[in-house]
């Protein structure tokens, strides 16, 4: 099994809601490091997994959607805790939607599985990954 | 699957027996960089694969216990060789008591499996990983 | 010059002011990795620049008081963008004063100087120093 | 399951064939930082998953063979493009060939999967893993 | 003294002359992840050191002259080993050149010194700094 | 002013005297990641700060002398607590004493100063660094 793997990053504001979050109830923010995996059990005919160039640039516009943004204020999220875990798959979700859109090339569509990490300090990062 | 991950550290000393060990067969020492995974399928309803500060806690707990000793004098090990390998696995092991023991919450039990990572060196690591 | 380094970190929501600072005009947020350096000529006694475990003590309180915090509404940053370089040298200013009010122990009034750098992100960060 | 894992790099010229990689079609290099991962279930007599001072000797001897070439003019490569992936995939199998051939010693036969990885900056790199 | 820095990379091919080189005197290559970091007194009435997305922008656009290229086949470099320091000397006259010209705004002229690293390895990296 | 670093580890045994170390007062031990920086304000005729295969080789010699080590047990440590910081410090003096030497090569003469880094986790590290 092949993988790639390339990174970026976002910054957003957003609070929790449950008392198991404590202080992180208030509103409060991220610096989130983003690495995005693509796998396939052979690689395509140029010999790499993705358009490493395309795939970077489908992240980045993922991620603008997201930068400098205050989730609480997102339709999308309401009534839902963006905690890391929930972030990974989300931007899981988008990117599999643009690769079933074509946007990362016809020949993605081998991709098997993606796996989502997101790190959101030194210390703690959280992560999705799934068959496509 | 979800997977979070929190890092923590620990620093003992320790001799190895077997001709293969060479120099290190002496007592020496090392710093442990711990990553603790967690894995499950579906979120909790707070939107977590688990209590983050729990987590961090239960992992601080259990490494006090071996932070700033010699892993030679310690009775449980005894006989063994304390590699780092063999670390991780003893580290997984008292994560996954205190999951049964309800100590990381009564939904901790859908974690349904773990990853111990122990960095040696900026140039080695061992892990040991299983299902719960 | 000996240097000792601790690291910790918190996690921020703000948003800036001025047209410099484009979509980050808007409430978003920031993880920011703390190193924080304390520089003296010569060691103490013991052989240490600082009590390690009470810089680390001392940082965790400062940056409790940050931590799961929203800087536009703390009133001592009123008319200010906290900036990542901004924000290094206040907590460099905090831990000066702690120092000076003794809290790092009297050996500690010996440290020279002192740097704070803020890691915003893996492609980014900002640092204040200054002699005491 | 065991994994232990040893770092080395190497540093190459090359150049691809194919439109999708723009630029990088003209001659140019990478410092490849690989990560060589083996795993296996159960530990051997002395607690170890492979005799890490072997592995990182095979490791360094593998990659000497490339350090510091063109892999343009290397002849075992020509017509392939030699992307991230597929040099990992190289490295596998010479690896593989090691083992098979007895070099890491008689237990290293029990290993039952390895994964190799190369960083080819701070925010890219590809892997290959598989069963032996 | 507040310092702002800021992270890219480019990957070149080259090759050295002088028997001290060994096998780097073949044409090879590297990756080089580049730290920029700007230096000054005060911050501006904005807050900070400097404009990080110009910055940032005039580092990717020095980088992108010198990204997948031979630098033994540039003009400029002719009879001169391109070393990692002499690279980090290279970048930082090019930014210097940017800043006297004004392209990181008329402010940027209060930056009194910078600081150009340039890591080729996980174990290897050369800095050049200077006054402005 | 020109800066080169070379990475190199080394794991010891050791207890601390003192009763600010607390339970580091007990037989424990340490991996330390060492970064050794040269300076020099030009480059030599080669375009090199120092020459990094020599420099490789004399701390890797430095480092042999201490690696899998109980440090109490070395006579010329007796009765100093062997702190990371000291242990920067002695370093520094052993590649100082081989520089004097010549055995960094005559043209090491050049070099101004140094700095000797030790990582001692993901969280702290100590420093020493001065003049030649």
């Amino acid at each position: 099994m092949y993988t790639v793997c390339v990174r970026d990053h976002f910054m957003i504001a957003h609070s929790f809601t449950g008392e198991m979050f404590g202080p992180a109830q208030r509103l409060h923010g991220a610096t989130y490091v983003v690495d995005l995996e693509f796998r396939r059990e052979a690689l395509d005919e140029n010999g790499v997994v993705v358009d490493i160039g395309l795939a970077t640039r489908i992240l980045r516009e993922i991620l603008e959607r997201l930068n400098y943004r205050n989730l609480d204020e997102i339709d999308e999220f309401a009534g839902r805790n963006t905690t890391t875990e929930f972030m990974a798959r989300h931007i899981f979700d988008r990117v599999a939607a643009r690769i079933a859109a074509g946007d990362l090339g016809p020949d993605a569509k081998a991709i098997e599985s993606m796996r989502v990490t997101l790190h959101e300090s030194h210390a703690a990062w959280a992560a999705f990954e799934a068959s496509l």
